[in-house]
């Protein structure tokens, strides 16, 4: 029976952009507007049954991608070239998702747990106008802002921190905490201006929930003067249970790669 | 009465940007979803009565402005200051309108009539996938495109040259035409390609209806092979009233700059 006879499914891993401002997240909802369940609805359509995609990590309505990744098996028999696979989805899904790449992966392969470190970018517009092509892709912030302050404070945050004051609980936290629940490293951090606004990379071993935004609405506090640089500091060296003051707005956030 | 005594109405200039892809176009429709409509609706509000704005020109559904100019008469007695108008409409438009700049203009100055030339620039992606945050603002062509065969037909554009081939007629021309009904002077186009895509640039005196759109599908013609060089410099030098092959669609379009 040749081709049908294949040992079972394939794992697949893909990597996906998509526009966050026409979506609802990605995981799953009733709704079946988020990334995920359009995802499984193209495959469902190619495949012939339910299938379920695993990503490397949720991200909210209004976040966006430019590389995030996710596995899926799909049946041995189903014997599409890799390179035909975007085209294949492509032509199923919303133009606000779009398949980039596809490969065979290991079966141990697993896009959440095999990840090694992911790479955010925020972006924003300190001024009195957005540009229309702007809207839901960059953070508007028309109030002054002193972006060496910003700048300062963003290169704190680079190195080993307990990061449970830039961490947005979800309630199924364990009871009690690992020590160590809210450590992550943050390998580089870079802010670059242009004429078209400011951009804040940020490059780590892993994310917390909301992580990226509550840091970006911390070091834009600094800059309006709402903190101070050694009060941000002492979130970030000593966690006391006070929060980042501000969580920037989705917008302006884009998932840019995940590092396997 | 000082102030309401002034005389009469104030005429102002003022730069708007706009997302063509959530408008349907410049000019008035019954639908109200149009720049013009909705800059009119906006300054109602303000001055309590019915205005019209004065386009440079009028920008078909999905193409783009970065710099169109309008004018408008406004009550003597509303002495907004010129940096405070952008903020007063902003508030008032949807986020695909966004007024950039305002200032008093003389009498005379009239958007469309003074407006010694204009600037475009055409966006496309030549690959096999489109990025989600391109679409509605880049034309994807996914298609195998010989690019240096577009850059040497885009050179035969610059010049001065009868564009009846790439003029669409509103069939309210005037009978019989003028000698020189569609010359008009190109001062320059340019070609610039990165990781992005390719964006063409037209700078020029004038330009007729759909003239830049059916240039762009000119040129990518011969990049594609539809017809060659020669056939391309013949709509250019000697039109017969054979058309441009190909109009290329608005999403890729933005009117940049108007030059008074």
């Amino acid at each position: 029976m040749g081709e049908n006879s294949a040992a079972g499914e394939t794992r697949w891993a893909m990597t996906v952009a998509y526009d966050g401002s026409a979506l609802q997240g990605w995981q799953s909802q009733p709704s079946g507007q988020t990334v995920q369940d359009l995802l499984e609805a193209a495959f469902g359509k190619i495949v012939g049954k339910a299938v379920r995609v695993h990503g490397s990590g949720r991200t909210d309505a209004g976040v966006h991608a430019d590389g995030q990744v996710f596995h899926v098996d799909l049946p041995g028999r189903l014997r599409l070239a890799s390179d035909k696979w975007p085209l294949a989805m492509n032509t199923r899904l919303p133009k606000s998702i779009r398949i980039l790449d596809a490969r065979v992966a290991d079966r141990e392969f697993h896009a959440r747990f095999s990840a090694k470190g992911k790479v955010y970018r925020y972006r924003f517009v300190n001024g009195p106008i957005q540009l229309p092509r702007d809207a839901g892709w960059v953070w508007h912030h028309p109030q002054p802002l002193a972006l060496d302050l910003v700048e300062e404070a963003l290169g704190m945050v680079a190195g080993t921190h307990d990061f449970a004051a830039f961490a947005a609980r979800r309630g199924n936290e364990p009871d009690p905490l690992p020590e160590d629940y809210f450590v992550r490293t943050i390998h580089g951090v870079e802010m670059k201006r242009d004429s078209r606004g400011v951009e804040l990379t940020f490059a780590g071993d892993g994310f917390l929930y909301k992580m990226v935004r509550l840091l970006v609405g911390g070091v834009v506090s600094v800059g309006r003067g709402r903190i101070t640089q050694d009060e941000f500091r002492l979130l970030l060296e000593m966690p006391s249970g006070k929060m980042s003051p501000f969580c920037a707005p989705p917008e302006g956030l884009t998932l840019e790669r995940v590092i396997y």
